[in-house]
């Protein structure tokens, strides 16, 4: 049975496993900061998509980001396998609409950049631009019930870290409220 | 000097309250229940603004979501009486980008019908249909800063409620997981 | 591959393997009715464990409440037969304290009760009497990393539920503002 | 008129009231920074108060806590005026235990720390020790419906942070995933 004394958290296990799994689950970081550019250009015009790259991996780097990307990722690829619960299996399956757990974890990732996250979360959230569509079609036997809305979530995440940073830009601070 | 054991809470001043702010703060009920119409009436073609009314109100009957209102309105009531603490009174005032007090009051409103309400409170907090473009207008001295945000939260769970609702009378159950 | 338009949700059976799988990973509803009694009995003296009872079952009752139940316990049994991916299997069995999915999920059915409960979760999930000792118990070869947040979490929503109720018998009102 | 093209967020007057705020409330940094020992000592016997201190700074340093601070206090000293509409004036006065928006402006302090700080926060809350004693004295006529909640709130923060970072130093990383 398992030793507590000899196990100890890999932080770097985790972050990396982060990236791998988004990886195979066919999402690029590139793809995340076009959302973000759909959601802030508009307000930044001068915001470039490398900028918002840097901020997605930002965001990537949070173990709460992670623990909530590696969770989700798990139940999606069950899913597919075909291994949850008789019940469970045919929500997550079918992205039941009355299965809330998906946006559950995806506003916790929205949380770690403060309450101005949640309205472009929805929106993407509804909306599906981008990657957000790719991954919400049905018609494959991918399963990405959770993905979507992480993803969703983590543009979300990065677009409040820029308005933050653009206003202590603003103000000539080097002090950033929320990183 | 408060005397505790005198004390005691009044429900039903509290709902009235409610209700007469609401009303006072210029938002009709209907024009709620029209912000339902437009987030459900793709899922559900039969669905009537009667209907989207009752369930406003009973959204609107629930303590967790009276409070939240009461509070909302006061923030903006005071804010436009120039009463707030200076750095309090000109982020209510503007309705800064970076104070996400006002979503954090909303998002208690959604929580209590579930999470499935976060994509609909984003999506409509996002395009300000209807009333929420007028409440949203800066060009007038009031200031709806909480306000819009709770409109768009009440009118979202109602959103959900209907969604709960729907599939148990589609399931011919009279028990509802979620009112 | 799957065809969307025959799934259909079943809300009868994700409420019975929410049941049954309470009982099978051992924790009875009268269990968590303790629960429910130690955190409120000061409050209320004439609680009777049969009261507790009833509103641990109307908690449970809710659509939001069983999908959080189903998706935990999956978690915690897939982690028992060691098949999650390898940083989440390690952290979920060591039931790892920077990992917080579990309180992510938990906090999602206190909110359906309201913001009143987020104490008494907090308290009961530290201090971790009765049931919930025996579920945090790291000896034997189960897990419970969520199931023991889950349960903490059904009674705290247990104790907002009286809360609310009691006060409505106090002014003789039949209209519940949360249940 | 308010004129949006002149107003400009001065994020330091922000972080300047909250600070002042905090002092002419009655609260220490210091006094906070003892509960964070009272939460944080078992797990790190090394932990000093100055530490504690430096993380309450940093937790403070936020805007996101900043934003909830001066907001809380701000109910709190309207209800001290008898300034509040009706029955919100009676529920903040009396810390109406069905009234929960305290404790939702509390938790999305708790939030920007992740999810591991709710059972803190509950914990702290409800067993009052230190400083929170004191605000949830209700014998004077001050009035800190919001401000306890708010403190117990900077202080789980402060715990997460401190079990972040000490992680961090475990395995010898200078990359602290949640600061």
């Amino acid at each position: 049975m398992s030793d507590p004394s000899k196990y100890s958290l890999n932080s770097k296990l985790v972050a990396q496993a982060t990236e791998e799994w988004l990886e195979k689950r066919g999402v690029t970081k590139r793809e995340i900061a076009e959302l973000v550019m759909v959601l802030q250009q508009a307000y930044f015009p001068d915001l470039t998509i490398e900028e918002c790259e840097q901020n997605v991996n930002a965001v990537l780097s949070k173990r709460e980001v992670q623990n909530a990307v590696l969770t989700g990722i798990q139940l999606d690829l069950l899913a597919e396998e075909g291994k949850l619960l008789p019940p469970l299996q045919e929500m997550i399956k079918h992205d039941e609409g009355l299965y809330g757990c998906d946006e559950v974890l995806a506003l916790s990732i929205v949380n770690v950049y403060g309450s101005i996250g949640f309205t472009n979360f929805g929106y993407i959230d509804k909306l599906k631009p981008g990657v957000l569509m790719r991954l919400n079609d049905k018609s494959d036997r991918e399963i990405h019930t959770f993905l979507d809305d992480i993803v969703g979530a983590v543009a979300a995440s990065a677009s409040s870290r820029i308005a933050h940073r653009k206003q202590a830009e603003r103000e000539g601070s080097t002090n950033v409220p929320l990183d």
